[in-house]
């Protein structure tokens, strides 16, 4: 039996995955760490998937309702979606199978911003949870959790839930311990200030606290976890960095922001990642993240000393970045922070820092409402993620996209966003390989050419025609302030679904 | 001249409006005082728009930029945009005259959360801020303001404008004096927690310091406050307050709230009235508002000793109930603080509290998706206000509508939202005359059925019919999130558009 679990009471529910999986039932809610592809349970999903499969090869009812920190892997949400177990998933995921099954109507998925669906639980809105299967680095002699590389929702699954399982994996490096920072933030009525008034401010305990009766069962694995490795950084990805650093030299300029002063919250992904290697060559020192995941070019940047502090709530590396980060936890754990998302999305606290919000997008519209969630106002993507948690309480709010998807078939500026994540109000940047449109302060009429800009030349004369026909009908009716011509405010979508392409 | 200018320097500055206005010049950004129809200033809109009426008879531009902290009143607004001497408004607004002018182009409006208007001056968003113009008390010895019936954005108008006219009225009571709280944020980097763990906790001063050096006029009024009487509570606004009391004896029962922990936000109207009136007959005691604006329903709560505390940062009275505020001012303010809305309304504290927010609607989709400013997508009625700052944080988010305005012609329930203020995420319940719909952890379809079955029965079938072409055709192409038929999504509004009426 591994040495990672010091606690001797917890040492005797060591079981295999398919023993523990018995305490998952059908219908249970069931939370688990997990965000990205790090820290997730690594052996009982796939067991429980088995379970699934058994049940229903004898004609019987097995499907739980699946509470993440965010979207896991194949081998955690994929398996469990492939076997047809999920009949319920928040707040957030990215499986390819998964979504094929919550867009063939077999799973319900409801979206929920990050910083919200831990609290929600706490609040009662799910009802009972039953289940918390959580990841650990190790568990302590007094039987407390030390998370692996993410810490997610666990603390408020595992504070929750009536039983608990825990996976003991030792592929995760013990020196993570330390890196983590768990809060909790008090219930109502008695909640107060969360004490964080800088990223690289270390607030709370370096494991979480659990009830160990609720023990139900412990498992080790052995397993990696698992993100994908991003794409080499491609020319439009550094065209759209190159608009976002000016975008940024331009706030120096204007005296709003100073070359010490950078605050990064980043999505993930290939254009994300070029803005950091932007920001490898550029003026700006001492750069802080108060963000969700730390990716590749975050470790870049702290390797280069540009960065001093990451705070977020989980890695999400590439399988190399991943390795060194097990190598060196030790050294990294000085710079790096991982709090409960509850803490790294807080709207109190992204408002108080004043960080630049940096997310990606599917479409905006011609007045700024941004869609980030559903292709064609009904395919779910991924979800919202933190994405609203950083874009409504940062200093500036920011997407960044590249102006085509699909080779061309669909624009990233359209005349009506299908669907709305980011209404008009919180949105301030909007960033393509064609530049950067800065709408702060800006009435709706007057965005309309800066985001028109933006969008790739095949689509302007179209965008153009349809404001210009908007317009004109909304002087006749004297209703001007966000002009539409709702007979035609689809096309776009329309001709994307009968056609393929929204051209 | 009156004893309520206490500053001898000041004193040395009080001229007529008229002569004050000679400050305000074309293509100023001019930020005022005012919430709602309380403590706007009620000489210098009156002297600015003669000015621009006697530039525009001579052939000569003169427009302002005007910046409140909301709407305001006829003798404010009204005489501004009947003059055509606003160029620009923000963050929201409700005159008649003024709304015209928004929706024929003649006034740039953009709307913004109202705790983040001011927020974005300090930060520099809208430029140089010109002049500030807020009513006053009195002024104090040291030169310091006593606000009037609503502070607004006037700390960060002050702090952020060039020149400063201040108007000392003294139809205000001298009592409202100790009725304030004045706290500000520190600036980046330096923000610090807001220290409010309780809506009657008091953190800061009773009067907005200023640098004197910048007042170029004082000028003194004898003008009431301007609000409208409320309309007598009709049926339907009883049932949906009947609906809403019901809603939060069930969170009681369930657990998740007790009948001494109620804590209200409430927007401004004839159903909340309605709501507060129910609540005088309910079990709930100690109920404190941590809200926008007081209203007569909540003095009535006060004085019948249901409500124990109520801070905002505006009154939103009857002309009965502001007479009796002015004349027992000495007495309520024992109960009543005015914050600047920056806290009033600000995210970390409304999420701290744990209230219930309570808001009006324009119309909601069968997904649960709400609009709260553009009709049919394109007229501006007022903005968003604070709704969104208090919906996204509040720890229940609902609002409460009649089924239908306009005799009918227009339904609340709409299969797709012309114009989306409050994302699907957010909005947790909603209540018209026909029930709630309770929407925490629901997927979107499971959504669906419940918003319907709060529509006016003649929009049901509609609805329905809407919802079953939208299923099948989302099943055809397993797209089957958030199904919409996109071509026939705005039939309702293009009815309205075409017909007057969405039937």
């Amino acid at each position: 039996m591994s040495d990672r679990i010091a606690n001797a009471q917890l040492r005797g529910k060591v079981m295999s995955a398919a023993e523990a999986a018995q305490f998952v039932n059908h219908g249970d809610k069931v939370g688990i760490s997990g965000f990205t592809g790090a820290g997730y349970p690594k052996a009982l999903p796939t067991a429980i998937a088995e379970r699934a499969k058994e049940a229903h090869a004898k004609g019987e009812e097995y499907m739980i309702d699946l509470f993440t920190g965010a979207s896991t892997a194949p081998d955690c949400d994929g398996v469990l979606a492939e076997a047809d177990a999920l009949r319920f998933r928040t707040p957030y995921q990215s499986d390819p199978i998964l979504r094929k099954k919550i867009n063939d109507g077999t799973t319900l998925y409801a979206d929920y911003h990050l910083s919200e669906s831990g609290m929600y639980v706490e609040q009662g809105f799910f009802g009972q949870m039953n289940v918390a299967i959580v990841e650990a680095v190790r568990i302590t002699e007094d039987g407390s959790i030390v998370p692996s590389s993410s810490v997610g929702n666990s603390v408020e699954y595992l504070d929750n839930a009536e039983k608990i399982i825990i996976e003991v994996n030792s592929w995760q490096s013990e020196e993570l311990e330390g890196m983590h920072d768990i809060y909790r933030i008090n219930r109502l009525p008695h909640r107060q200030p969360i004490p964080i008034t800088a990223p690289e401010q270390r607030v709370g305990s370096t494991s979480i606290d659990i009830d160990i009766n609720k023990v139900v069962a412990v498992v080790e694995t052995d397993a990696p976890d698992r993100n994908a490795p991003f794409s080499p950084v491609d020319e439009i990805s550094q065209q759209i960095a190159g608009h976002f650093l000016d975008f940024l030299e331009g706030e120096v300029a204007a005296g709003r922001l100073t070359y010490d002063g950078y605050i990064m919250q980043s999505g993930v992904g290939n254009v994300p990642n070029a803005v950091m290697a932007g920001l490898l060559d550029s003026k700006f020192e001492n750069i802080k993240a108060y963000t969700e995941v730390i990716q590749d070019g975050m470790v870049d940047l702290i390797d280069a000393g540009k960065m001093t502090v990451a705070s977020a709530t989980s890695f999400s590396l590439s399988p190399e970045y991943a390795e060194k980060m097990n190598a060196e936890a030790a050294n990294y754990r000085k710079t790096i922070i991982l709090r409960p998302q509850q803490i790294s999305n807080h709207p109190e606290v992204v408002r108080r820092l004043g960080l630049i919000a940096t997310n990606g997008l599917i479409e905006a519209d011609i007045y700024g409402n941004v869609n980030s969630t559903n292709v064609s106002g009904s395919r779910m993507m991924n979800g919202v993620g933190g994405s609203a948690d950083f874009t409504r309480n940062g200093f500036i709010s920011s997407f960044i996209t590249p102006s085509v998807a699909k080779g061309g078939a669909i624009s990233a500026i359209v005349p009506f966003a299908s669907h709305i994540d980011h209404t008009e109000q919180d949105v301030k940047v909007i960033i393509t390989e064609y530049g950067y449109a800065d709408l702060r302060g800006l009435a709706p009429r007057q965005r309309v050419e800066k985001i028109i800009a933006l969008a790739h030349p095949d689509y302007r004369p179209l965008l153009e025609e349809y404001y210009d026909r908007a317009l004109s009908m909304a002087k006749e009716k004297s209703i001007l302030q966000t002009p539409h011509d709702l007979v035609t405010a689809f096309d776009f979508h329309k001709r994307f679904l009968e056609t393929g392409s929204m051209k």
